[in-house]
């Protein structure tokens, strides 16, 4: 019945069957628009620059004007006129004149290249005295130069940064058409679990899951909806899945560690549509007891109830699934280069991520691994990343260089 | 009268004159408490666990009772009782007995360490059979063993993580004091710019910078303030500027890539209060023209008008500046290692922050760098990243490895 994958296995599943997920697009304004992910290829609607501009500042030319100037034999040239920033040049450059012009000023008719004012000298006599040649073209942007209309600048897919923002400021493009952020639900399962507002008796636990994934969706760009903390049963599953189910993208049920709990979230999941369940346990470590359900499109993923496991398979395969439904590249995945500060034994044959602390020794990064008596309250302050260990492997070697994705 | 600083020298400027900037602190709730910065150092409470927990599912047992079991001589324990999740176990573990504890489950009394389920055999024949002994301790979280009351957990100034937030949810820490989000306002300066929305005539060129800049303070966890597109001239500089200042934090003003400009906005920041200009010109390439003010004691910034040199200036200063002020680590600047994909020749005296684009070559990362003749639109839509070359440096060499800063 337990149809266990492991990473690769699951990776694969995801993408299968997960891609091309139905998600609504939206206009926001161009504040709006950080770390969102564009919905449509974006072009240029015109000619960047849209005039022939200087890049320095300095004196516009003929360039053959200049030839054969030098230190001891500058070209005099007649300063005829200045162009000023913004206004087009009333203008033009004859023969023998030149004309200053602003970093980013309109080149005046029949100029061809710009002396940097450096290599100018004015003496306050109607004239500008150039003391090095250019050839034509240099110094000058032309029309076009930096993109065409027409040009794509951002790929349908792209998660926006501020430069990226930036573009569409320069192109004219206000509002730009992104996809709709995607919905997840959380949900806490497990009667020992309480609010972090109260106060727990006997041998009852407080809930961190929810405050985890809440923050995790956040810091991924989803919108978390939160379903407190609900008995571990059957019904009330499944009433608050199903719930979830209807408003949310996806749902994540964290809790029951246990084989018989895992159970109760894999019943739930098949009796609420088809497909059902995908994956009912990976061979992972941390974070074996997860299950991976789709129903009607949709995504519901039980996590581990233990909050470090719970919290690296979000990472790593929530994040995952959550690339592929908004259909946006892993660019939210960043990951440095560390070395292993001691031996890591790890004789297990499931795949492993292990979380590490990270700090600098120079200019190298050193990763510190958490072993499995580090406490949970050690994990959540002090991981920075987690190391993949491929299966077969017998564990990391102090020195041993790693790629950490960072936390 | 110039003050132009290298690129070290400026970061001990920001150092020495921005710390212990006095900002407010408030209190948020947890799940608003992402990517803010802890005003306090934070400490446990309480114990974790509050109680001797098992960490697998199994069997609460007397160690001594296990001593020499084996596959073919297992110890047969008297099943009485099991423990349930969240319960405190209203019994105590006699010599010879055992009883059922699943994950996070509270030791009965007398019991010192738990057999895992898969070291036992239960023929339901009222006992259990155990075929792997066990030392006192064994699969046993002790009370406190994971942090105890009054230990440090989360230092004053930390950014929160989601797994931060974690810790303060398990620890019943419902609120968090952090520190009021620094204020920035945005100014553009520029006779000849003109907004994203309206159709640049004649040699206009549209503002980029408001949108970079927006951006990017959000990303990095400020608030941003925009005031807009200002002219060029002096009283309306000072006018906004004096305005910002009585507004906001840090105050940032960009356009004036020419010397006349910059020597405006060295004399509005001179005439607003003392100490005045700190930094005028900065020895680094791009973004030489570039001005810190401190006017009791807030910042004020003059950036250059090019936008991409003012977004290099900005990720570099203005992000150390921030990181200053709100008494942070710079944990917000990620940087990762990659080689140089082609030869970049650098042989200005300057130091400079090369940006590149990075693409992943097997498992590294290749840089390519951005040569002066790459346009605004290729630098905002393709930048990855940037490369510091240090001042004396001839360049950089193909091949080479380089850290580069995320942007």
């Amino acid at each position: 019945m337990f149809s266990v994958k492991n990473v690769s296995e699951t990776f694969n599943i995801i993408q299968e069957q997960f891609s091309g997920y139905p998600l609504d697009e939206e206009w926001v304004n161009l504040t709006d628009a950080l770390y969102r992910i564009t919905a449509v290829d974006i072009a240029a609607q015109e000619n960047v620059p849209g005039f022939d501009r200087s890049s320095v500042d300095g004196f516009a030319v003929m360039a053959a004007d200049t030839f054969g100037s030098s230190d001891s034999m500058p070209a005099q040239l007649k300063l005829s006129g200045e162009v000023k920033m913004g206004e087009k040049p009333g203008f033009a450059i004859k023969a023998g004149h030149a004309a200053y012009i602003p970093t980013g000023g309109e080149l005046p008719q029949n100029a061809d290249a710009v002396v940097m004012v450096e290599y100018t000298e004015n003496l306050h006599d109607g004239y500008i005295y150039v003391n090095k040649p250019v050839a034509p073209g240099n110094n000058v942007v032309l029309k076009g130069d930096d993109t065409r209309c027409g040009d794509l600048v951002i790929m349908a897919g792209r998660r926006l940064k501020p430069q990226n923002i930036g573009v569409m400021a320069a192109l004219g493009i206000n509002r730009v058409r992104v996809r709709r952020k995607l919905k997840a639900a959380v949900i806490s399962t497990g009667n020992e679990i309480v609010s972090p507002d109260e106060r727990p008796a006997g041998s009852q636990v407080r809930d961190v899951n929810t405050y985890t994934l809440y923050s995790g969706l956040c810091a991924f760009g989803a919108q978390p909806v939160t379903y407190g903390i609900i008995k571990d049963d059957y019904e009330t599953i499944r009433k608050t899945v199903g719930k979830a189910l209807d408003e949310c993208d996806i749902v994540l049920v964290s809790g029951g560690s246990s084989v018989g709990t895992m159970d109760e979230t894999h019943r739930v999941i098949d009796s609420l549509g088809k497909p059902g369940v995908l994956v009912h346990g990976i061979a992972v470590k941390p974070g074996k007891p997860t299950i991976i359900g789709k129903i009607g499109g949709k995504a519901v993923v039980g996590l581990p109830g233990h909050p470090a496991s719970a919290y690296v398979i979000f990472r790593v395969f929530v994040y995952k699934l959550m690339e592929v439904m908004q259909g946006s590249s892993a660019e939210n995945e960043t990951s440095v280069k560390a070395y292993m500060k001691v031996n890591y034994p790890s004789n297990n044959g499931r795949e492993e991520f292990l979380p590490v602390k990270l700090e600098r020794v120079g200019d190298r990064l050193a990763a510190q691994p958490f072993f499995s008596k580090s406490g949970l309250i050690t994990f959540l302050s002090s991981a920075d990343g987690l190391v993949r260990i491929k299966r077969g492997r017998e564990g990391l070697n102090a020195g041993e260089e790693v790629e950490v994705v960072l936390l």
